[in-house]
């Protein structure tokens, strides 16, 4: 090159150079990013189709998003998000289930309003159907009517009430059965019945799926589901429907969430899903073998929760890494004042480094996490229909068991990734200091529209009591009675051998137990076991409402318990050997920069760690862990493969240069020229307004008082 | 009453009836809240003060604010912040500097946006010139030019440029003396110096203060500070300067946040502020006796910031605690399926007495601990501003001793309350479920608002670190020379009675150790001496930079020892004998629910309280003082005394009327009559689209196969 090219008019010697120290750091990757991300996707087959299928959105006109997305309003988002699903209707007519499922995972992590407001219709109501409805009641409504294809009728899920939420079993709004003319009558007594925040109500929706209590000739048989048509082939309400829009939102603006009332609207029986619980032309009534089976419908959400939470952990962690290495702040110590010394990178910083780097290594470990339980939730989905289908009792039962158990999985790790994730999108918006907060780097629509999942589908700390409590409850059990613990929670079984005597002995000691992860795993064990004990024993004293605190932490411990079994697993059967140590390291910073930060007092307090190890790990390991990873952040967050437009983030984008992208992109989205606003005038007639005096026509001035004083 | 009255068609003896809830609460209330309220805002004159300036605002037509306010998109709240700052200005030429303060304290509770914008003339342009400027020239641009009544002149702070925050010394925009014009030239070297986030500059100001590098005779001296125009009177860019909106944020849209360039822009030498530092027609330069003393201007927004912590915490407590009142969940246990039973009061559940109760007491200590650190800074810069009139070095130098230690304070004080109150607001709307998620509750933009306090005028990392360093460098100098510290970390001076032998003698031994607020006191020196002891070995071997979290942490701790220090003399001298049971109670409930909370792991890793006692604490103590606090829940945040304009949320209200307020503005604010969307025809269009198959041309058909195939 010629040393008289010039690229701008004036030369500028000292000017940030932030790419050239991500494209330094990018020379010297020392693992295959590619293959780590067939390991974050779960296979080299589905990385692949997760890269085509992030392609072929970017290239979509529709569906590519851009930070003039960061500029929209309200009403802006809420047609957009039509437009958008529009476009997406039609690959789910050429995509199959599962690559369509893959699909919406990927929208969830760039525009998660499309996925939802897609997903009211697609998961909520459809899982509704399949999960309480006949094989034919399913087979009606996704495939003749169409609505698996978004055509013909858009479905929303109308649970929750404005005075009642987490209280399933205690909504009010009636289904009354009229033998008379076979239909039931489906009201809404009073205000606090009012189905509130139902997603496409406003909007949207042709039909919903109702959670009503089935009222037979006087009887309360609890609540149930139908489904309603709310508008009709026209989009006109129908009649006894009120539909109301909700409103602005903390985030999601592109979501309709509405509220529906319900008049003495008549349905005809067989709109009953009744897979479970049916009622006769007789008003005889069928009830389902177990209660909650009809709140199914929920499980397939918070398995995408899971997945979300990697996918936002991933995005997240990749625009603040990427700005950590390409900022820097202040010199070195001792050469401030000496010019020509560059500052240091802010990712050289231990702080920076420790807020940081543990929620990359926590978005690996979701990643697993999040395919397993997927896995899962897809083999008992199939074993409760083939058992229902071959009306196979003992299998119906089996697959209740499994079922409960993904209760308490699904829960568990629903709440605490979902806390997590947030957490993880609100620390890397602080580690990018003032320019976290502008919306053209991503954080803050991504946290407004994240955390509605902390409550959404089962509240976090509801949840949390709910899988808490039947811990508790085992290990009651087990010091009663000895009972034998299954399950993802067999490990309660020992809890004798954790108490009494032995309450005291601790399980991590030395430096060294810190980077045994097994031995993290255990130590997350025995904490629950303690803490599950000393909460059994305020059970005694009290109530289980009482423990609400300790079941919540509980619960935390459990999902994490899950994380870390799940990823050592996964490492331990990659086929890709030559990522282990590279997995391993992220493991250690995971058990080290999560689990042992997190958990430290609980630990301390039920004598899992001795206070040695707790110092040596905050002061030694985890600092030597951190330096460990550092020079590798970059490729580990590129192995996340997340596009630039899935990162939509001026700082955030794959080459680094931040200050250029974050400029240009400020200047093209609000033109420099426009230095006056729209409402100048005003601004301007308030600084040059007359004087006090003036204004107040003079009458107090000596003058006047002189003479109004006469 | 006649039982035939009705008050809706249709009786419905189930609706939900949260009003009555509250209002027996309240005919229960055990202490004079209007007296609280003299306490929490510092003194009778000061509450009714309080008072009477909410009263004028909330009549107001245009500063009265109302539900609608969280509809409006950026453009719109552009103009209205405006339009509030023109009604502002109108009571700025009546009040009195400190009635005007306060007037601003109240609206940063209930529309920050406008406090902000206007902060950055009256606050940081002004405080810029009081502070590095002679009185002179604080006469001039203040009062001659009516910058002080916001008239004339609008000034802004241009100190953060794109790629310089935090490292202020390290800011490259320069300030060259040119002798033959006696001018100084503002310029932007490249794009790192552009000047960036500058409230002010994108519509409003005419004027900016710039932190510039004082370049003389070749020679770079630091950066000091200049008053530059940037738009005539005419409201036109001045030749030479570039300005730009810098567009959408996650939150405070109101403020017209800008960039600014500067290419050559020639301003008079006695333009340059120089109370401190000089430059004299001949290029001599007099350099300032303390180079943070041009950083005083921060100092001001530091100290509002801590008021501002107490009136959101104040608000988000008051919102979340009355909907706890009102809103029910769940039978008791064993009476899950009684009709007629009420449904519990969702605060009477531990749980959620634990998630809300201590940030109430939180609310209460910071109100102690903000008037303190007000009345603080205004006696240090009076006593500043005197030294400098009369020309007394000893004084300037007293002053700059102060000035250090209110770094300290304030900086310790901003980071901790900043983040706490962050946290309120996001435990309280979760704690609000699905309702704190509607943007007319208050949650969303509040938390969206706040949030940059942790980031600006002082990143709370960087001020973490800097606090924590002083620190530490206390504990090595009285380890190593016996140094004896002053001020209010004197009890550093008393290390060595806390480490070597006796580094794991517990403070906190027994419960009753829980209740005795000065013991806990003395439990958060220890822990800041022994931490910071643990910090000095790390040092010792590393370098300060390694110990950045612990650094964090010990501002931490010594923000909360200011605190509740501060609040218990406050306690001990207030003239409400009668308030102080109440008070105490308050006071332990912080410092079991937050200081024992957050900072369990510390002090059980540095033995500053034992297993047991933690486990007490948490298991007994704690439920104890919330059950205890329970009842009074209402009158604790009535006394806050928060009109309903200022509260602006439509759960939160004073009449606890949760479900019909939140209904009726829900729908006013939407009307259901649209029920069909503006862009409801490609929604329709969508639904009823034609079958693939035709969309497709028939192309793929089984004929079409046969006949292409032949």
């Amino acid at each position: 090159m010629s040393a008289y090219k010039t690229s701008s008019v004036i030369q500028a010697p000292n000017a940030p150079d932030p790419r050239s120290s991500i494209a330094k750091e990018r020379d010297n990757i020392q693992f295959d990013t590619i293959k780590m991300h067939h390991f974050l996707e779960g296979s080299k087959a589905r990385s692949e189709l997760f890269l085509q299928l992030t392609q072929q959105m970017e290239r979509d006109p529709i569906l590519n998003t851009d930070l003039k997305y960061y500029d929209l309003t309200k009403d802006e988002q809420r047609e957009l998000t039509v437009h958008k699903i529009n476009r997406l209707a039609r690959y789910i007519e050429g995509d199959n289930f599962s690559d369509f499922q893959r699909r919406l995972s990927i929208v969830n992590a760039f525009d998660p309003q499309v996925g939802t407001r897609l997903g009211v219709n697609l998961g909520l109501f459809l899982s509704c159907i399949r999960g309480n409805g006949t094989a034919e009641q399913l087979g009606y409504w996704a495939l003749s009517k169409e609505t698996a294809y978004v055509k013909g009728i858009y479905g929303c899920f109308a649970m929750t009430e404005l005075a009642h939420g987490s209280n399933v079993m205690g909504l009010e709004t009636t289904a009354t059965f009229d033998q008379d003319t076979d239909e039931f009558v489906i009201n809404t007594p009073h205000i606090g019945a009012t189905k509130w925040w139902i997603g496409g109500a406003a909007h949207s929706a042709t039909h919903t799926t109702v959670y009503a209590r089935l009222i037979v000739k006087g009887e309360d048989y609890g609540v149930k589901t139908f489904v309603v048509p709310l508008r009709d082939a026209n989009h006109e309400l129908n009649p006894g429907i009120s539909v109301g829009d909700i409103g602005s939102k903390m985030g999601r603006d592109g979501i309709d969430n509405g509220w529906i009332q319900f008049s003495n609207v008549r349905i005809p029986r067989f709109f009953m899903l009744q897979k479970f619980c049916k009622v006769s032309k007789d008003g005889e009534v069928i009830l389902p073998p177990l209660e909650q089976l009809s709140y199914s419908a929920l499980l397939g959400g918070r398995v995408i929760m899971v997945l979300d939470s990697f996918r936002m952990a991933a995005r997240m962690t990749t625009i603040a890494i990427r700005y950590g290495i390409g900022r820097r702040q202040f010199r070195p110590s001792g050469q401030e004042f000496e010019e020509g010394v560059p500052e240091n990178q802010l990712l050289d910083y231990p702080l920076h480094q420790k807020r940081l780097l543990p929620y990359l290594a926590l978005a690996y470990v979701f990643s697993a996490g999040a395919y397993k339980v997927e896995r899962t939730i897809e083999d008992t989905l199939t074993l409760l229909d083939d058992a229902v289908d071959n009306d196979d009792d003992a299998g119906i039962m089996k697959a209740i068991e499994e079922m409960k158990s993904l209760f308490i999985d699904s829960g568990s790790l629903k709440s605490t990734c979902t806390w997590l994730a947030a957490e993880v999108i609100d620390q890397c918006r602080q580690s990018c200091g003032g320019h976290g907060y502008s919306a053209y780097n991503g954080f803050g629509k991504a946290y407004d529209d994240w955390v509605v999942q902390c409550t959404w589908e089962g509240d976090n700390n509801v949840l949390g009591i709910s899988i808490g409590k039947p811990i508790i409850k085992h290990v009651l059990a087990v010091i009663d009675d000895d009972k034998i613990v299954k399950g993802s929670s067999a490990f309660l079984t020992h809890t004798k051998k954790y108490i009494g005597d032995n309450y005291k002995t601790p399980i991590l000691k030395t430096a060294a137990d810190a980077a045994d992860l097994k031995l993290i795993l255990k130590a997350l064990e025995v904490a629950i076991i303690r803490l599950s004990y000393r909460a059994s024993e305020s059970v005694r004293k009290h109530n289980f409402e009482y423990v609400g605190p300790e079941s919540v932490e509980i619960t935390r411990l459990k999902s994490h318990h899950y994380l870390l079994e799940e990823f050592l697993r996964r490492v331990e059967t990659t086929e890709d050997k030559e990522l282990v140590p590279w997995l391993t390291l992220i493991g250690k910073l995971y058990a080290s920069g999560i689990i042992l930060e997190k958990f430290a007092a609980t630990f301390l307090t039920y004598h899992v760690a001795t206070t040695d190890f707790i110092t040596e790990v905050s002061s030694n390991q985890l600092p030597s862990l951190l330096q460990e990873v550092r020079p590798h952040a970059v490729a580990y967050t590129d192995a996340f493969q997340q596009s630039d437009m899935m990162i939509n983030s001026a700082i955030g984008r794959f080459d680094g240069n931040i200050y250029e992208n974050y400029f240009t992109a400020v200047k093209e989205l609000n033109p420099p020229r426009n230095f006056k606003a729209p409402y100048s005038a005003a601004l301007e007639a308030m600084l040059n307004r007359k004087s006090l005096d003036e204004r107040n026509r003079f009458e107090k001035t000596d003058d006047a008082a002189e003479m109004l004083s006469k």
